[in-house]
């Protein structure tokens, strides 16, 4: 079975919720920093910890590897054991590792990333070098059922500087403020067409943020075949509003939050917080998470009945 | 002293010559690789024969991340040695990461490349989410002299997708063929306009490849602050007379070369070649192809001469 569809049925099973493990050690409570061989190892036991408390509570996991570069090699070998433990619970991941590079050396990420120490499930990918940066994603993605999210127009407000240029079409036209964003939202979709799963999305999706209201019905209408990885969510402003205009018919996307889920266990009385009392304050707020998004799309649902 | 005024100096003592140490485990001599513990240990042995070889034939080192990243733990073992291992001689070297990722996020990658394991003394950055994504390396860069590429215009064919687009300016006007890649070279220049070396160069330069000669000279002229690390060279196309095009005065970039410098053994009669050969192959191809740049550039001052 493709991850996209996976990934599909695990949202209809629990929800949008992405898990972003984007952990470094100040995010680990402090007694159990203290116990750990180093601070990978700090941030490793912890993963596995919010892993278990979420699994059944998240549509996916995803790890952002820049966390884990951060800390050198022991980093990446916490980023390694972290993916395997999450495949070997039967659970999605994707790595957030945004890479992206001319055809012969994407080929070497490819092995990198969809085998060996750092497989994943899907990878997230930056497609400003063009489309035969994508290709050999796509290539192996084939063979062995990967998926993979290509950045549309993140959640960052410098995303305006270049995703959000207004360009020309073929005919030197700019037609319906046309920007960057949609021209690489387009060549996705024509990608998605001609590779999709069982439920309709292509098996590369894309990144859409949920910080720009105004624009998400549009960018959902537009894009049907394009499963969507959100971010946005809490710390950057976005709210389950935002994330349910771009998702479709309650599903086509999964909504990352990392920072309000994994050190939620610091808003309360934290002195005395283990990594068993923080993995539970990560899963309620994981779980608030999923219902807050849940709610907000049965209300949209009773809007369009109406 | 700025990395990149090192980096000028570099250039006007030993050409500009840029070895890209792209090396995967095929690239090395069969006699080598079966005495070697492991793929990445030959790879590692191989890139340091090839570092003392072209050391004073080359401006500077590139190291391709991507390489190593495909053979997981025990390759960024020997990314992290390469990088030590030139940094150890006084050498410099560009990370090829091209990272790119949001502010938080990007923090921890420069961490990543500008310290610890892998600290370098340039990298790579991929401008897609925009400049709060280059803002953190700058910062970083402001307090150690360190330096950055950021790809404007590459040397792949992809690079028609997006970095193409004819774009608006804030008139909503399309003047002289505007694009995106034109934006970004913008950005870049007031940013170098900002943090500038001794040699009037910003320390933060672009990817310019050296594929597309119509534009060079207007590219060169437009951006005169901006350094430029240029591929595309041999293997992907490019010629002596097209990389000296992106050159100035003399200096102002260096030109990536790396298929055709590593694997020059292969060339000849190689069934015996070992690291040391193969090392003094490679030596030759980087003299001969310093030496075909600094042939064109005098002769493209002649021409001015007349």
């Amino acid at each position: 079975m493709l991850n996209i569809d996976k990934l599909y049925e695990s949202v209809k099973a629990n929800g949008h919720v992405c898990v972003g493990l984007d952990t470094c050690a100040d995010y680990v409570p402090p007694v159990e920093r203290k116990k750990a061989h180093n601070d990978a190892q700090a941030v490793l036991a912890f993963n596995k910890a919010l892993i278990d408390a979420t699994v059944d509570a998240a549509a996916c996991f995803k790890v952002q590897i820049a966390y884990y570069e951060e800390m050198g090699i022991e980093g990446l070998k916490a980023y390694s054991e972290t993916l395997k433990y999450i495949r070997n619970k039967g659970a999605l991941v994707i790595a957030d590792i945004k890479r992206g590079d001319i055809a012969d050396t994407a080929a070497r990420y490819v092995k990198a990333h969809f085998s060996g120490d750092f497989e994943a499930d899907f990878v997230t990918i930056s497609p400003y070098m063009g489309m035969d940066s994508v290709d050999p994603w796509l290539k192996e993605a084939q063979l062995h059922g990967k998926g993979a999210f290509i950045l549309m127009r993140t959640s960052n407000s410098g995303m305006r500087d270049f995703q959000y240029l207004e360009i020309l079409d073929n005919n030197g036209q700019n037609v319906n403020s046309r920007r960057v964003y949609h021209a690489v939202g387009d060549k996705l979709s024509a990608l998605a067409q001609r590779n999709k799963g069982a439920y309709g999305y292509g098996m590369f999706g894309a990144v859409v943020g949920c910080t720009e209201r105004d624009e998400a019905a549009l960018i959902r209408n537009n894009y049907p075949n394009l499963f969507f990885l959100i971010p946005g969510y809490g710390a950057q402003g976005g709210g389950a509003k935002d994330a349910a205009l771009l998702l479709r018919e309650g599903n086509g996307g999964v909504v990352n939050a990392s920072r309000s889920i994994i050190t939620a266990w610091k808003a309360g009385n934290n002195e005395q917080a283990d990594n068993n009392s923080a993995a539970a304050a990560a899963r309620q707020a994981a779980l608030t998470m999923r219902n807050e998004i849940l709610e907000e799309l049965s209300l949209n649902s009773c809007k369009l009945a109406l």
